[in-house]
């Protein structure tokens, strides 16, 4: 069946309603509105009508959505409904909270393997997940059907990283790394820049602009 | 002088094109078209046009903005040009990548401070930096001008903390713990929230989208 393309801004709001749809549906709430969606996530009623219908998603006018079905699709939508594997490379300070929080988390979304190239880390386990060497990824990654990736090496190592990541069959990959990465190659990368998120957030404790919020 | 509020998502993109100007100057390239800035950021031109015209930044028309100009005055709406100095809430291995990563690159949001709850790791440090107690949060804040903070504590402790640093004195939080923070409190927070990245990504290697992007 083919389905339309959905942007990638529209992708990004797809597991907010999904949790969204999991807290309402833990509370018995068999039908929530757009109005209930939109108090719940910060995005407003018509967004959130228009990325639903992207994938044919129509809630019953005046009434609202079916929560088990839409939950259901999005999962489904996401790829979620089968879980997805994924490995970590860097085994430093960020690669092991990144694989600790997710482990802890969200069995959709399972560390399947922890790769690091210091043969001291190497053998060492990060929860339940032994560290593996870099030589040892086409293989880990095949045998374990892994086909998502998080980066979180130093910026000078991460471009080498994701080629030897794509070449061992990797659809996806998460950037932690301070270096961009852009691929002339068929893998999806977002890249995950902290410190843009810190500037952006320097914007509102700026003097001028606190003055202006407050409409001075 | 009065000056138009930015939206949040404009305010976003604003590190991202201070970034690439600052690689554009470093080249010694004087002006700027919106095409190119388009190019480097992967924005449409007409988004950059319509973003920098919030601050009353305008290009020459068929030729483009000033690079020192349009650099100086992005730091400045940002708060950038004078420093911002930030906290950092939790020591663990979340807490301290992210106070080295910032340490190491970024002169101008400047961690200045780490604090935590255990008192095995008060005293130690994460590159030069001393980690406090909560205990001194308020006394050490208002000593040192910090006016940002990260928060990298575990879910449960989260808006305890987040509560805190808004009665010590932090304007604008950046928020990695699992738990959403709504405070009702004049604070700017931005959650940041690591599973909705992977979830969203998943999307990009289930089959069925898959197979869609290439058209069949």
């Amino acid at each position: 069946m083919a389905r339309p393309r959905i942007p990638e801004v529209a992708v990004r709001r797809l597991p907010v309603y999904l949790r969204v749809l999991n807290e309402v549906r833990a509370a018995d709430v068999d039908v929530v509105s757009s109005a209930e969606l939109a108090r719940r996530t910060g995005f407003s009623s018509e967004q959130i009508r228009k990325d639903l219908a992207y994938f044919g998603a129509f809630g019953t006018r005046g009434v609202g959505y079916d929560t088990g079905l839409l939950s259901d699709r999005l999962s489904q939508i996401l790829g979620l409904d089968k879980g997805v594997k994924v490995a970590v490379v860097g085994a430093g300070n960020l690669g092991t909270a990144l694989a600790r929080y997710n482990i802890q988390r969200h069995p959709d979304v399972q560390i399947a393997a922890v790769f690091d190239s210091d043969w001291d880390k190497i053998g060492k386990k990060i929860e339940d997940i032994e560290i593996s060497p870099m030589e040892d990824l086409r293989e880990i990654v095949s045998e374990r059907g892994i086909k998502m990736a998080i980066i979180a090496v130093p910026g000078p190592a991460a471009r080498k990283v994701a080629e030897q990541l794509v070449d061992a069959g990797i659809e996806a990959i998460l950037n932690f790394s301070p270096a961009k990465i852009d691929l002339d190659k068929p893998v999806f990368v977002q890249n995950i820049d902290l410190s843009i998120e810190l500037q952006s957030l320097a914007y509102y404790v700026s003097d001028g602009n606190r003055r202006n919020r407050n409409g001075s």
